[in-house]
């Protein structure tokens, strides 16, 4: 059946039903939420003195391609590249609000498909969905909005601008196998089974690193971003906002195993430059690494050290010092 | 020059450079902003127990068109409605984001004219933008979110389910004017200077109701909504949520003078199923009603009565009480 048969409201009768379902296990984040999805705003209670807020857009062709994405990792990602924003500043994802673009012809099948991926990830991290509208449009596009909160009393946050100089550069996880994915959708390639999926799943499903970015606040790190535009774009963003420059060494970068297995050396430059990897990156003194390392779960590598010279860049070097001159690259949305 | 050229984040800097110099005049509520534009998300500190937001989306050819739409009054018109919404609901709003999609052919000054109108609206109206992104998009959308807060001490805001039998259905202003303009533009009708110009802003820069919504909550207005679907389908929505009916008298409907004046009998229909007209929708007893009147400035209508019978459905009748007829109409995205 296509959406244009039961229209807007059935379709929104039909996802709020949904939703609501999902939302109803979740009767403790639900007691905060005063007026809920069906009204013209929804209405919440704060439960910390600080709030959190971030939004994001997915445009058919442009960000996803309905060939290679099933319309249920198309609704996983949506909302999780929102929750990494909102890791990123070290906080707790609380509520999200969908506007989503929809063809008339589009099957209200696939609609429900996209809301289940929502309501997978949303699920995973506490989040419950409480508004949105839905509207048509000749593309699909999903925009996104998440609401969170501080994760401690004050009003700390992880900060762009706040590196100093002498910090430790350090990232969780390894990097390069979204951008590995993308490449394999994209022009078809094939690779085993498990490499498939592996690298499929990085690039459709990536899993935001919402308790890592919760300790690294509470270890005393002060800068942090997430890599969603590539690690060296990141990491100048960093250096732009601190007034500040970087020093990467590009030995040390935690190529993503599967990646490099893959697509062999370039699996270097799918790390530094792919991007969408949503791992967190984040500046401190060599003291709080320590501190981050022991605390976190996952993999936490120092790539480089924050520098008072080069205000604004990123200089590449290997391990044996010597400059490495690769283009700055990352993810931009008109550039071509 | 296009957007293409300076890529995202230069168009980035040049909006947010912009919005910035709109920020600082309004110290006050940015001494609640504790990171704006420019991070992974904006970190606001809420100044009321209760939070509001909404998101609303426009879509190039579907709700507007760039041929009779200039830049300026898209941006008014895409704040304009989710201010609107927290209008709706009684609430004072407070922060604006916005998710921009454009191709990559766009002009950078038109970008900066529909910055110059979302400025205006929220200067007006003392919103503040905090952040959103900018996508790469084959057709022009914007999706935004607006968060706004209670504008009372507890948690009393208007809602569509809080109708009870025999309350009175009350309308702010006019209707018809936001439809009646539209027809004008799409079907370039030729109407004297005046008219012309009064249509356009009913349709292109509609005034959200904020101050009458908040003053509709402290007359103890309990159910109300704002009129964006149009006045019969709008009130069928109270009358689902609350379970009842209503009895609306189309011969009480306060039709906007300049739309009956240039379609003469056409613009009840427009008052009626035009929609977008962003007044205010309401239900109260009598004598509720009789203080709304003295309070509000604006034009208030009594247009009939929430009934027991008949759940979930709205009768037209004239004056003499005879039934009337007209399809049920209202806007919906997808059905044609």
């Amino acid at each position: 059946m296509k959406v244009s048969r039961i229209g807007e409201f059935g379709l929104i009768g039909k996802l709020a039903g949904r939703v609501a379902a999902a939302t109803d296990k979740r009767w403790k984040s639900w007691r905060q939420l005063i007026v809920g999805i069906g009204d013209d705003a929804a209405v919440w209670r704060p439960r910390s003195p600080f709030q959190i807020i971030t939004v994001d857009s997915l445009v058919e062709k442009v960000h996803f391609s309905l060939k290679t994405t099933t319309w249920q990792e198309l609704g996983w990602k949506a909302i999780a590249v929102n929750l990494s924003d909102i890791a990123a500043m070290g906080g707790i994802p609380m509520y999200a609000l969908i506007s989503l673009g929809l063809p008339s012809d589009t099957k209200v099948e696939d609609v429900q498909a996209l809301y289940d991926g929502m309501i997978a990830v949303t699920e995973k991290f506490g989040v419950t969905i409480i508004g949105g509208d839905t509207v048509g449009s000749p593309i699909v596009f999903i925009s996104v909005t998440v609401i969170g909160c501080a994760s401690n009393k004050d009003d700390k946050v992880l900060i762009r601008s706040a590196a100093r100089p002498g910090d430790k550069i350090a990232v969780t996880g390894t990097l390069g196998a979204s951008a590995a994915g993308l490449a394999m959708l994209t022009r078809n390639l094939k690779f085993p089974p498990k490499a498939t999926a592996e690298l499929r799943r990085a690039h459709l499903q990536p899993c935001p690193r919402v308790i890592e970015g919760q300790k690294l606040l509470a270890c005393g790190v002060m800068a942090g971003m997430d890599i969603s535009d590539g690690l060296v774009g990141d990491l100048t963003h960093i250096c732009e906002m601190s007034r500040l420059g970087a020093c990467l060494n590009i030995d040390l970068v935690p190529v993503s195993p599967v990646a490099k297995a893959c697509f062999g050396d370039r699996a270097l430059e799918f790390a530094l430059n792919g991007g969408e990897d949503y791992e967190l990156l984040f500046t401190a003194p060599a003291r709080v690494i320590q501190r981050v390392k022991k605390a976190l779960d996952c993999r936490v590598t120092v790539v480089g050290e924050i520098t008072a010279k080069n205000p604004g860049k990123v200089v590449l070097v290997d391990s044996a010092g010597s400059p490495i001159n690769l283009k700055k690259g990352g993810w931009d949305a008109f550039k071509k």
